[in-house]
């Protein structure tokens, strides 16, 4: 653990990473005293490719036990933070790895993956995504496939969904549903920000909003300040409450462009998708020069006591709330 | 739990089976003691094919709760001992899951898989089987896939392979292996049935010998007597030692006949092959009268007994020398 981490620190938890696996990338989690990153493993892979996703992060584990493993509970948490090492925690951004087989819900639960969005941008099976003209909310598959991960502890994340599905979702799930990385509009309209009724919906449903990053979700992008960021985080917590608020950054480190393409075109189609970019600006966007990598959650806690937050509030909002989460939604029900 | 099986008797482990999962199963299961099961869900599915078994498994777990569950160490046969149900464990006759990639193997195991053939009656990717005319041991890829195994906790078996395969097996492997079901060649000299030779190598490096109840495998077929087997498995003993030795019936109940010519032809044929059967005897052959389903594990404490096996000894046969095994192998290196 760096010594600029004192040992005796709550738990810290990036519940939303894309980084490309590698001893920089686990070096700069444990700079940043991160107990846990949940990683996203599938944007449009098919179970088998998913598959082979999961392989690979399977190689670091072997190759680096020092530094990381794969987390599979909230022990293993605790476990991260008694041995100096970072949980790592597998996601889908897309249902695609169910194809259209509700069993393969508890195989990827089996696998070790905790969170999968309902959608990515454009209509799934499951759900609408924000990017549709229309959001029909869950599908029949859709509320079948909530209950299956309600059963064996995959949570429902809904970050990239419309947002009348995401009422639906929060609705029908019987357990807290998570948005795992996302703003709230009111303070950067994006498309992938969410508005204060959804978020209050959330919050009152015990869910949990993880607070982006990520350059487009932020107000002036990557000129953001971390003022802005802190006293956004300070006006979230006074409308839906400091518990409800942790972070996933979506920091996406290290990717080939190759990477981004498919996170935006997948195969669903023949004409390049810009997604949130654009044809001038089509690239991974530079973050915020306070938030370059995982060793910056100490930038974060700095920045949330400049903006009142007491030291409490701050563990709260930078691992122990998720950690409570995550407590409450692995097992099986 | 049966009435007609003691609560304080020892455990009990037939070590492969391939019957169709159902009540009957199960209650058979029950009937003759049987705390734990090792079941075949793969002869020659792919990775994704094989996942449909599971997936077909996890149904029954579901539904049948307190008849069985899906057993994954060695403390799930106490588990299932102490709440009167049946651990089920799987299994491939075939590497054909793990595809050419063995980064499967880790995935398999993560998925509850605990053993697998490195070959079925043909030649794989990893060695050679017993229907070949050639036996070139292991591949360049078995090698590495056996050391992969042994690293996570898969244990080798060895039942179909050809003798040399098996012997390299043995050798080449740091954890001890199995031969789940099989009978001594001289007993009887079915093409699937083993050496002295072999069964001696096997058993010197703490391997594990299932004898089986296929009637292709028994002196007389379907006519061989209880006795018969008994004092085969005596003699067994007395070459190896009693300490090598547990059941693997090989019990194949409830099948379709569709079900006996994937095994037999898979994909890898465009001409029907009988493998131990023939044109005029295509079916599943029919089991000796004293062994008709789990619930006759009785008649085999019996007629162990009558050839002079002590309570001890029909103790480790039927189950305490598995059970021992399972301790010993299903953990990561």
């Amino acid at each position: 653990m760096s010594s600029s981490v004192p040992s005796d620190r709550p738990i810290r938890i990036d519940n939303l990473q894309f980084v490309q696996p590698g001893t920089q990338s686990f070096s700069d989690w444990q700079a940043g005293g991160l107990d846990a990153v949940h990683i996203t493993i599938a944007y449009h892979e098919l179970f088998r490719e998913m598959v082979s996703k999961v392989i690979a992060w399977n190689h670091w584990f072997e190759h680096q036990p020092k530094q990381i493993f794969h987390g599979r509970s909230a022990d293993d948490v605790h476990k991260a933070r008694a041995s100096g090492r970072t949980a790592v925690f597998f996601g889908f951004q897309n249902p695609s790895p169910i194809e259209d087989d509700i069993g393969l819900v508890e195989v990827c639960h089996a696998l070790g993956v905790r969170f999968m969005q309902l959608t990515y941008n454009n209509q799934s099976l499951l759900a609408t995504g924000c990017y549709e003209n229309q959001d029909t909310g869950l599908t029949r598959m859709g509320r079948e496939v909530v209950a299956e991960m309600n059963r064996v502890g995959l949570v429902v994340d809904m970050s990239h969904s419309a947002e009348r599905s995401t009422f639906e979702a929060i609705e029908h799930s019987v357990r807290p549903i998570a948005i795992t990385h996302a703003n709230p509009a009111a303070w950067f309209p994006a498309k992938r920000n969410k508005s204060d009724d959804l978020l209050k919906a959330l919050a009152e449903s015990s869910g949990m909003l993880g607070l982006s990053l990520y350059p487009h979700h932020l107000l002036d992008g990557t000129n953001c300040t971390l003022e802005s960021f802190c006293q956004m985080a300070a006006d979230t917590a006074e409308k839906i409450g400091v518990q409800s608020i942790g972070i996933g950054s979506d920091l996406c480190l290290g990717q080939p462009q190759s990477a981004l393409e498919w996170m935006r075109s997948g195969r669903w189609t023949k004409i390049r998708d810009f997604g949130e970019g654009s044809a001038d600006a089509p690239g991974f966007p530079d973050q915020p020069k306070w938030f370059q990598s995982g060793a910056d959650f100490n930038n974060l806690d700095n920045g949330l006591k400049a903006v009142g937050f007491n030291e409490q509030e701050r563990a709260a909002v930078l691992g122990e709330n998720w950690l409570r989460f995550y407590e409450e939604s692995f097992s099986p029900a």
